[in-house]
């Protein structure tokens, strides 16, 4: 991982409000627009927009040799860079480098430890040379040593105030709306949604429902040890600097058989990382859809795939052409990215 | 772990169908029983049955000041021993002793290794004696070495054809109707029914919904690594003889908050192993169900508590007094135990 400039917009931000509520967008509300209106409204008309429609009606329809039953209709999306912004750089890292900065007055040693020292001095280029070493580092000091509940209120409170460095917006806010239209679709035809996403799992569940209409039993990530204790006759989940379960690449599929307990028709990413998810959902003989969001706009959002830090489409945008993948062109394919637009 | 006798029974059973319907009431059939009578039309009226409905109304009822919301009405079970029969020895451990006469002609050296030796010569005693160790070897061998798909199959066929020692009847059969009704009740109240067991989340997922309304992604087990590869252009998950997680004790709660990520509101156990979930659940200062299905109908199916290798019933009965949950007496509370009675 090589983050990219620029972040000083983010790094400056600290936890400033305890009780501040998030100010995006109801779930509630943006269904509505989804379901008043034309099917996917901010989706232009053309081959994209018709191969989900196709796949939904011949999964859907009753006497289609295509019919799943409802049961088995599981939906996944990818979330960085499938559901929202994943530019310049990941939102949890941007979330980590600025606990390293609340955490710092704790840890004097930091000032001569990499790579928090890189981190405090807002040397990036240092920090990318950390490699995966220096990052499994940040999560550890910056995601582990509280309760679970301490957790989600350090996430929910930073997300209140941190703003995106080009967008100067709530993260949740960058979510892409043509896919929030898509799962509220996918929902009202019956298909059940899940995320599976690379990033923490209890980074997400905090804010999946309001965000996109995802229960947190219905999201999938990555996830660091818990341990079960008793304090003071309460329990509680401490949670461990030990790496449970990283749900990337080739262990996108394992979250899903473990977390799931049944193969998806449908998977939705963006990137390397979703392609064995797209494999493990489309390559079964059926009818299914898989989906890649291809990044090209960018002046509404970025243009980015086979040379970029962050989300790389590489080996999976060749897997597309071979396998008949949907690959969303964001510039064309899109009325719009944002709701706020 | 310490099986006891009779198992003779049990332990002659072999793969005999590869197709067989397994021969279990459907659960809409039974479910309906419990819509269209009374409620829990299994449970004699009382004190038990009654704190039950009390729950429910409390946490159900708008403007009641136990009131939780719909997204929040998670209610977790246990299943050896709490939804089903665990005696004379854990269903999954008689199909783990099938499995070794299974492939044994495959194994010419376990005529001579234990616990393998053990199981082939029917010596139970032995076998209760290699501990922990000869269970995990036991699993290892049995539920390692091939695809999710293939051990899917193995455990579906087994059940078909397997028969419970005392009762000569399948397994899947040998489900409590009370708590069948029980599941079917909270459901009707809009609680998310999840199991919570220490038994292998793959030996549960393919039967659970049928025998008891709990679909796939709604059971959270014990499981072993897996690992994606593709074969042939094929995708398949490989199940590696490595464990990944272990779901019992204070393993539950850390299941609870890995699968399904928000903390329930009512929990039934019947053992030790479901003391933390209880603890969980239950100590967090709202009105939450604890309950725990004491085994006391020897007559009918078993009597045993404090004193027994399979579902050991000790501290958390002495907790339930001192928490206030509910101890179902299943000779008393309980009208019917079986839905073939």
């Amino acid at each position: 991982m090589s983050p990219q400039p620029p972040f000083s917009g983010v790094s400056r931000r600290a936890l400033l409000s305890a009780f501040a509520a998030l100010p995006v967008l109801s779930i509630s509300a943006r269904a509505q627009t989804a379901a008043s209106g034309d099917t996917l409204p901010s989706w232009n008309e053309g081959a994209t927009k018709q191969a989900i429609l196709n796949f939904v009606t011949a999964v859907t329809r009753q006497g289609s040799p295509d019919f799943v039953s409802a049961d088995e209709r599981i939906a996944t999306f990818d979330n960085d860079g499938t559901l929202w912004v994943e530019h310049p750089m990941y939102t949890q890292l941007a979330f980590g480098l600025d606990r390293v900065k609340v955490l710092a007055p704790l840890h004097p040693e930091w000032k001569n430890t990499q790579p928090f020292k890189a981190v405090l001095e807002g040397d990036m280029k240092t920090l990318a040379e950390s490699g995966e070493h220096g990052m499994a580092e940040l999560v550890m000091a910056t995601h582990a040593g509280m309760t679970t509940e301490e957790f989600e209120k350090i996430v929910t409170d930073w997300l209140a105030t941190a703003r995106h460095p080009k967008f100067k917006r709530p993260y949740t806010e960058l979510s892409y709306q043509p896919m929030i239209e898509l799962l509220a679709y996918l929902r009202t035809n019956g298909l059940k949604t899940f995320i599976v996403s690379g990033g923490g799992i209890e980074f997400m569940r905090p804010w999946t429902e309001r965000v996109y209409g995802v229960p947190p039993e219905q999201v999938v990530g990555s996830s660091i040890k818990t341990q079960f204790q008793m304090r003071d006759g309460r329990p509680e989940l401490f949670r461990l600097a030990e790496v449970n379960f990283i749900d990337d690449k080739a262990g996108k599929p394992v979250g899903i058989n473990e977390f799931i307990g049944r193969r998806p028709i449908a998977a939705f990413g963006n990137s390397d990382g979703d392609l064995e998810l797209l494999q493990w959902t489309t390559l079964t003989g059926g009818t299914r859809l898989g989906l890649i969001v291809h990044h090209t706009d960018a002046v509404r959002e970025y243009a980015y795939d086979r040379d970029t830090p962050f989300g790389r489409l590489d080996k999976a945008l060749d897997a597309a052409a071979a396998n008949k993948w949907t690959v969303v062109d964001m510039k064309s394919d899109w009325k719009r990215i944002f709701a706020f637009e």
